[in-house]
């Protein structure tokens, strides 16, 4: 390899993406961030999509370690699958690499990592590379964004980041300490971009806690809040408006129990051993605050089996206030809307997004996008995070402030940018395809089975048994069984006149037909015919001699 | 039936749902609307959602006939399915009434139903019922809102409606006629409750128009605007804007087209010949506007074949505007926010909800849901329309205002609501389960078949051929075929230590094991094993002797 500085994104797609940056300059290599992505509504059984990590591991004799931004999943959760293929250092702040630490260990892959450590005001040496941290805002503690000093120049990674200035925890992004940083100039700038269709900034996060307390206020029963675990800066504020309020906090769900803890443990969240009770404590409803997770709706989560009448502890009912504090992630609309069906119909007060300012994002909006990118001044501009079209959102505002469109570089995953450090260009992309986790199952459910899947869910499948002698002649009768095309009792008469029209065209055939094809086109045109549907159609010949 | 009203919701869940109102006293009853409602993403494999006309059919001699409040498919998608089963007189506005025929022509229905055009103002005497007609508000011309006197006094539906005080076509809610016809005092109020968590007034359709005026300036090429095919009015003001701006309109898409011609030749729309272009015309960029259908992302829309560049007709380019004037129905957020990637990608400037204000609700938030209580001050108030977490939120605004709790009544499909005209009471309720539509198939598809599609789209299905002699022990090989669980060829191994642990267990057994049940336990324990998968497995033990 020459000596230039290449950066090659291998995920950074959705808001709640699968984040993995690798940066090479020469035979030395560093990723920032590892992380998964939740599957989609039309990734069928498929548990979780990981970036595409054959570059890395086929290169792993130069990789210099891995530097975590914070301790989100889309930036850490890939690491485990990671981690089992190569060894490597992994730097970040105490609770991210706590966080980290907590997923390897539990995948049992932690020996292959060496966990360090830093600062957030850290510099780290890993080969030609310098990465000085700098803090930022965001909705988990501890976050940083990078400056990264390099042989071709310096470039800039932000991280997930916002410049909320009363945010909670009071850690603002310190701006102060990235000019400086940045001072002899920035080759590159890596920005977020999940927010580049938001006007204006960015609600702080103090609107949020203003408006928890107004409604604690006003609840004279028992409160239950649903949030994401790892928004521990909030968390953090729901406990101290609990002790305003004269009420204990019991937690449900093991992410957040672990998170909480560990948060506990590290320092970041301060809380009295006293402000806490177990969920299973008899208490007066109106000294008692249950947080939970489940706010995205999920199937199993603590609160769904609340909606559902389905928790072994806790029951909903009328006086009690639930606060829906986290934001929908695109996709969950619909389980999101049952439960909160599922909740109102037990009589709770349910107050979600719609209703007040119960959750803020943790990433700036356009004009904390704008002020990122004046501050920074690159020379070349690459929008990361986000979808593609807050990715196109951003660039176009990167333009607005004076970017030529050929400093701006949206990148697809697996995409080459290189640098000399005075000009850029791309070079021929790596396969970078996402990878599917199914249970145990890495990367076996490809294209084929997943469009089987999405045929199967539409319309199941019909395998028929058919005795044939050795003249392919059928000697005795076909047998159709079906799963999730229709009720097999309920429909019998449908099936018997298949069978009879199988039957015919059998027997009309000659000596010479491919029984299976005749099995297979009779049915799926009978059935299309009378069902407008296609499932799957398995033919058994049986040959009996 | 004893002499007393009966009010029966056998639809009327969702935005887009499908809502349908039974109206009974003695052995006379009316029917308000007969909507259907699209799939959620997890009916696998259903095309529609209709109510359940088991009670209609049956009590099909006491029909006096169907009233539609407006042309929208959540309120007459459903009549092409009810009128195969009855004969009867359909009313409402010409608008209205035209939509339905034409769904009930294209079901080949149409001689069913007497097809019934009257006025806005209307008074029609069906039976007991006197049913008053009233204009509303709403995304499409002609709709309207009831007042129905009874002998036990008289009803208020409100429809789909919104207070607009300067809505497309300048056609508002008449309050004034709905407080003139309600002087006497109302027994029951059914409102819609579809914005219920929306604080204040929507936002009226003139904001749209002024936006798009705006964006028409700006835009120096091409004009593309994806919008509800049904929202005539909306159509309306964009056609005003083109002959402003010195454009065509060309249309793409079945039921726009339709739509416009409808409304043109009934009088909704005011339209100009040369106004119109045929998509196919070359005509240059900046004097076209294209109006396509598609603002939800379906696979198969216009504006879905244009982003993916599968259109025949219409290539997107630089230079193109593109304006999704439609807000995102829940559930189709990944498909829309993917088609949306698609475009920026090709270089399009889309305009979307976030970014300006393209599109508003057709339904009245709740200073309008206020206003209509303290209107109508009903004596019972039943929330229609929305989903559950609304009418709660619906009964709650009316306590606000005064309506005592037993005054309120939320009501499931099939509950019965009953008033001698001073008492009010539920009685036992019918049934009226979801029937799914299916292709051709329509009720066919339940529970069972619903949860075999679910498991199939997670994890497949396997398929095992046993060749055993009448003492139930092995005599060849098994044979395992799969689809939609992994990949045949690239899994081999798993499938041959599958095969082998097969025949191990099968060797294992005596002479009184049941060979199917022995295989569907040896393979379900060893694939969740080696997968944490579940496929769906199909023993066949076929006997050679």
């Amino acid at each position: 390899m020459s000596k230039k500085l290449r950066i090659i994104p291998l995920g950074g797609l959705g808001e709640i993406g699968k984040n993995m940056t690798v940066l090479e300059y020469g035979r030395n290599q560093i990723i920032i961030d590892c992380g998964l992505m939740f599957p989609e509504n039309d990734m069928y059984g498929i548990d979780l999509v990981l970036p595409n990590f054959d570059y890395v591991i086929e290169n792993q004799d130069t990789l210099r370690g891995i530097v975590l931004t914070h301790g989100h999943m889309d930036h850490i959760g890939g690491l485990p699958y990671l981690l089992r293929h190569i060894n490597t250092t992994i730097y970040g702040t105490p609770l991210t690499v706590g966080m980290a630490g907590r997923q390897l260990e539990e995948a049992k892959v932690l020996q292959n990592a060496k966990m360090q450590t830093v600062d957030d005001k850290a510099s780290i040496q890993l080969g030609p590379f310098t990465v000085h941290l700098f803090p930022v805002a965001h909705s988990i503690p501890g976050s940083v964004g990078l400056v990264i000093d390099t042989p071709a120049g310096t470039v800039v990674h932000t991280g997930d980041y916002k410049l909320d200035e009363t945010p909670a925890g009071g850690r603002t992004t310190d701006l102060k300490r990235l000019k400086k940083l940045t001072r002899n100039g920035v080759l590159a700038l890596l920005a977020d971009s999940t927010n580049a269709d938001r006007p204006g900034r960015t609600p702080t996060e103090q609107v949020v806690a203003d408006t928890l307390d107004e409604l604690f206020t006003q609840a004279d029963g028992r409160i239950i809040i649903a949030t994401f675990s790892s928004v521990l800066a909030r968390l953090q504020a729901i406990m101290d408006l609990a002790v305003k309020h004269g009420r204990k906090v019991a937690l449900t769900g093991r992410s957040l129990q672990q998170n909480v803890s560990l948060a506990r443990e590290l320092g970041y969240m301060k809380v009295a051993d006293k402000a806490l009770v177990d969920v299973k404590t008899r208490i007066p409803d109106d000294k008692l605050i249950i947080l939970s997770t489940g706010s995205q709706g999920e199937p199993r989560s603590a609160l769904n089996r609340m909606a559902k009448g389905e928790h072994r502890q806790i029951d909903i009912h009328q006086g009690d206030t639930i606060i829906i504090s986290g934001g929908t992630i695109p996709g969950n609309e619909e389980d999101v809307g049952r439960m909160l069906n599922r909740l109102f119909e037990r009589g709770a007060n349910v107050i979600y997004g719609r209703l007040a300012t119960v959750h803020v994002s943790g990433h700036g909006s356009r004009d904390e996008m704008r002020l990122m990118l004046e501050t920074v001044k690159p020379r070349f501009f690459i929008p990361v995070h986000g979808e593609s079209r807050h990715q196109h959102l951003h660039a176009r505002l990167a333009a607005e402030i004076g970017l030529a469109s050929n400093q701006t570089f949206i990148l697809q995953n697996g995409a080459i940018w290189a640098s000399d450090g005075q000009k850029s260009w791309l070079e021929e992309a790596i396969p970078a395809e996402d990878v599917y986790v199914d249970g145990r199952l890495v990367g076996a459910i490809g294209e084929t089975v997943m469009r089987d899947r999405q045929r199967l869910s539409q319309d199941g499948f019909i395998v028929v048994y058919v005795p044939v002698n050795g003249r392919s002649k059928l000697v005795g009768e076909p047998q159709i069984i079906s799963r999730g095309f229709v009720h097999m009792q309920e429909s019998s008469d449908l099936i018997d006149l298949a069978r009879k029209e199988l039957k015919r065209q059998l027997q009309r055939k000659g000596r010479k037909h491919d029984p299976k094809e005749t099995v297979r086109r009779t049915l799926q045109n009978f059935f299309y015919q009378e069902t407008q549907s296609r499932p799957v159609i398995l033919p058994n010949i049986v040959r009996i001699s």
